[in-house]
């Protein structure tokens, strides 16, 4: 059984391939290199796809600068410091537009060419209640799409699901979880801006609600061992 | 009133295009670099999108030889001279994998930076009959997808619609709708397979599909002269 897993190297998306590689998937691997400004990412999604024995790997490499609007592929400075209530007042500025449509319409053509059911993407509608597309209703509604989108599922040999196992669980859960699946945290990556090295900034609201999982779930992060 | 407008510089995206700025909207014209043989569309796109006057005209590159598996962006044979009852026996190797999903995610991305409500979307469902993407049902599912998927249409600064002005026509009646338009055919290109100076092949489905809408208009197309 072939899934395709989208996989962007931080801590979500590589508990949700380990998730899929439990429920026994092979799995498919997809990245994609839009022109983030932490495309040290990228360099995760390797690590993290080999040490979870993806199946495969590959990354898609697309030009979402065209369209620009956003911090994580503009110029604009990503906000630092900011606690929960200011992330959650409105959409962030690192929202990119229309961003987890893209990517799983990428991971729909792959799941088309491999002849898989599944997708998986690691998305949470709790901790980014700031993403339209992190919502059950816009997963729900990407299915419906995919299954009328491509030919397999037309001609009835492919039936698409769109899981993302992690959309309920808070950060915390998602740690526990990870940790329950011997997810390699220290392979992870999940800082918006890091230094020339590639160390976490420690303030952009990824690496904020990051280190608030790990608190929360009482374990230390390795990736900042 | 802006309107984003798939564009590949063939006869069915012109005349889309056409009817958008007919109906009023700024058009903010959209192609794809995508690997494809037949990338001589793209000049055609910019010529078209700079005769019809549209407000902007961007080209987004994107890879989809990444997952491989279609004639137009494999070194597969296009196929030649085809009948339609052949061109209608299933879903043909030209078809790329999820293609609208992708191209249509991308317009909702640019369609979200400039407060756009409206997508243009020439597909066709009678001479596709084999593309399920090209379908009624699939635009429809798209629409929903897109009011839950952007921050704008969650906040209710916009509404999204799919506008497939063709979806139900044939080709002669494109033809004729876009004679009416004023569409410079003379510009367009629909060749699955031109020569090396771009000369379209005059037998893959796409030029004889475009034949037969020129002889069944009755008129010549001005792209043959």
């Amino acid at each position: 059984m072939k899934a395709v897993c989208l996989l962007s190297g931080g801590l979500d998306s590589a508990t949700c391939l380990a998730h899929a590689r439990r429920a026994g998937f092979d799995c498919y691997a997809l990245s994609f290199d839009y022109g983030q400004r932490h495309r040290i990412e990228l360099e995760a999604a390797r690590r993290v796809a080999a040490a979870l024995g993806a199946a495969d790997h590959r990354i898609a490499k697309i030009d979402l600068r065209v369209f620009g609007h956003s911090a994580l592929t503009d110029e604009i400075d990503v906000p630092k410091g900011r606690d929960e209530a200011a992330m959650n007042s409105g959409i962030p500025i690192t929202y990119v537009p229309a961003r987890n449509t893209i990517f799983l319409s990428f991971a729909l053509a792959w799941a088309e060419v491999l002849e898989a059911n599944d997708i998986y993407i690691g998305v949470n509608a709790l901790d980014y209640s700031g993403y339209p597309d992190c919502r059950p209703e816009f997963i729900q509604a990407f299915e419906q799409l995919g299954n009328l989108a491509t030919k397999s599922a037309v001609e009835g040999r492919t039936r698409i699901r769109i899981r993302a196992p992690l959309i309920e669980l808070s950060k915390a859960e998602i740690v526990l979880l990870g940790l329950e699946l011997n997810v390699p945290f220290e392979l992870t990556h999940s800082c918006y801006d890091p230094d020339a090295s590639g160390r976490p900034c420690g303030a952009c609201d990824s690496c904020v609600l990051r280190a608030k999982g790990f608190r929360e779930a009482g374990i230390a992060d390795p990736a900042c061992a």
